[in-house]
């Protein structure tokens, strides 16, 4: 793929929007990648949809392996189904938006999505052998948040990969919930967030009280608080950090140092209870009718992409790991007499790899500056200098070593 | 890709829900596409996910050569962008549905959004040299309409690829806006809906009244009444079927007759008044300050599903073009004894073509019955019988005819 920067209609800014505290959002509007529509409602422009895109296809490639399929719920909910399981009153879920059809009828827009699913499997489960069954959907959730101030961490409209699971016991819904946090931890893997990313148990708020995990990336700019252990692979949710907590699992306190962290992904177990509200049951030939057993799984998407842009930034902008960077290598033509050579060498990498290629009419000082903020790991300079050496200069946004190297020579580091 | 019945949660049924009055719907989720939700509110579910994401290609593919670029806009939107052009209040746009913020302060739900993007692209549309931009989403839109009542066709919740052109001057609008009108004929043609889609001209309703266009599909259910040329490719809204569009035309009026038709897509000519509105001006050497003109471009996606559900469909099911049908080859095996070589069929077919393989243990009416239903273009049957000619059985949805064929011969067929 290639992406011409004369045709890219995003500008980049030297200045963040006054009203824009986190750094996330700051650094994801100067950069042309995201809009600010209200607080904590943001567009997402061409290169902010390609991340969000390479993002999703790492997490749709892990739910597909887990056996998920894909579907599309609406943003329309019928308020019926969320009475039946007492979450459609403010004073039990206080994030909801509501409006009214013409004909007065109440409805609800999805701040999540257990029950129309819930509701939607009843033609589709009848049987025990219909069982297990695994959904996905990357879907637009809609929050009646009071304050939204971590930019495009935490919005009040934001894109979850929201997944559940129809199991036909506790005993199956375990062994799926544990294949489920094996597909989260390499999803963060392959996000470049691993190593700094936990999972923690916790309680489910609105969700749950039991049997739920969330993953929690350390980040300054979280809103979560986590104890992580300065020797193991550990950490403990706040609400958990206690002397109990750390007898089972034979830790000691001062092992462990309090961090903020962005919570990415999170796993509930709903049990039967949802089910036999709502009425979705199987018949089974030994046993009866049983309620089905209900789990779900989410990620924050957009999150994730403000975790990203927190965690691989520095003072002169992003720096995207290369599995979700909207291009692989940035081209950047420093004059004109070089156009045709850099038109070409960009065309011919673009059928290889995702390629930016700056053909615009700006001073190379400018060029590098907005390279540096849109932050491709990959850096091709082609100037009249590298040209008289035959060669194109070959940088890394993450390091600053710089190397000279004939183009033949680039296109195979980059295919390899 | 290949999906093994078996694992596909979705069942088909005998009988649509007594609800849904519209053939679209009723075929579409008798045969497992969608769910219905509410009264014009549908889920997508796995196969008709599918359908959707191959027009989108298509959609995608042309709006690409245009030069536009993807970008995806918030469903809630600002109450201020829609003041400033009057089309806030209910009395101007009678399809808003509105919630209010924890704060107090009106939201509204994106029913369309010239205004959000025209708002968007003030810092980055600021000169003559910026212009023009092209950008589109795909994005599901709310509506609140008083009736829904044609299925998928009209609804309260759907998906519509929306496109925007801002150019400098009428002159350079009317260029691409032609474009546009080809770009569209393709789509229409790629779905196999060309023959029987007119470009008609019309007036817009809530968006403009001048130098608009629509496309309108020949469709029983559909909603508009067009009257169409029986001898040259033409058709007029009813709107502009009068004496003096026929003396424009040189037309007679005897040689129209009246046909129902969809509206499938709309293109607008808005003109510069909504950028002086919204305060979208470039600057200009020679004329200096100088409002934006806009055009916007409309496509259902959804809507189009509900079409092609209409039209390829006879008294056994669906019969989807295959440039759109959710699988290319529905495979079928009669006998458990087939399984081992149908499933190594099945497998290497899906490398090369989507392939739906019904390996469930059903009786061979039952299975034929719900191919029919579901409706994918290729059908191969491997029983006993097929297995001891050394063959398969080779049939299309769309005929009777049925031929033997080996395995090697069908693999070229499908792949040439």
């Amino acid at each position: 793929m290639l992406i011409h920067q004369s045709h890219l209609f995003t500008k980049t800014r030297k200045e963040a929007p006054s009203d824009e505290a986190a750094k996330n959002a700051q650094l994801l509007i100067r950069a042309g990648y995201i809009n600010k529509e209200m607080s904590g409602v943001y567009d997402y422009l061409p290169l902010g949809l390609k991340v969000i895109q390479k993002i999703k296809h790492i997490v749709s490639e892990e739910m597909e392996a887990l056996g998920s399929q894909e579907i599309l719920m609406s943003t329309l909910q019928n308020k019926d189904v969320w009475v039946a399981t007492d979450r459609w009153d403010d004073d039990r879920v206080d994030v909801w938006f509501k409006s009214q059809f013409k004909n007065g009828a109440e409805v609800g827009f999805g701040w999540s999505h257990e029950e129309p699913i819930t509701a939607m499997m009843k033609p589709h489960v009848v049987s025990y052998q219909d069982l297990p069954v695994y959904v996905h959907q990357f879907q637009q959730k809609l929050r009646n948040e009071v304050r939204a101030k971590s930019g495009i961490m935490r919005c009040r409209e934001f894109m979850m990969k929201d997944m559940y699971s129809f199991s036909r016991d506790e005993a199956s819904h375990s062994d799926f919930y544990q294949r489920a946090i094996e597909a989260y931890t390499n999803v963060f893997a392959r996000l470049g967030l691993g190593h700094i990313t936990y999972l923690t148990s916790a309680s489910g708020g609105v969700f749950t009280d039991k049997f739920s995990h969330e993953f929690q990336t350390l980040c300054e700019a979280g809103e979560d608080i986590i104890y992580v252990h300065k020797h193991e692979k550990v950490a403990l949710n706040e609400e958990v950090f206690n002397d109990q907590t750390l007898a089972d699992g034979g830790w000691k306190k001062e092992d462990f140092e309090l961090k903020k962290a962005a919570e990415v992904g999170n796993i509930f177990t709903f049990g039967t209870k949802k089910c036999e509200e709502l009425g979705l049951f199987v018949m089974n030939a030994h046993e009866g009718k049983k309620p089905v057993f209900l789990g779900s799984y989410g990620i924050g998407i957009t999150r994730l992409v403000g975790v990203l842009a927190e965690i691989f930034s520095d003072d002169k902008g992003l720096m995207w790991p290369a599995q979700v960077a909207p291009a692989d290598v940035h081209v950047l033509a420093l004059q004109d007499s070089v156009k045709a050579q850099a038109a070409a060498f960009a065309k011919q990498l673009g059928e290889k790899v995702d390629v930016l290629y700056d053909d615009r009419a700006l001073t190379a000082g400018q060029k590098f500056a907005e390279a540096d903020l849109i932050g491709i790991p990959w850096r091709v300079v082609i100037s009249e200098k590298t040209q008289a050496q035959g060669k194109i200069e070959v940088s890394k946004r993450a390091d600053a070593s710089r190397t000279m190297q004939t183009t033949e020579e680039f296109l195979q580091t980059i295919s390899s």
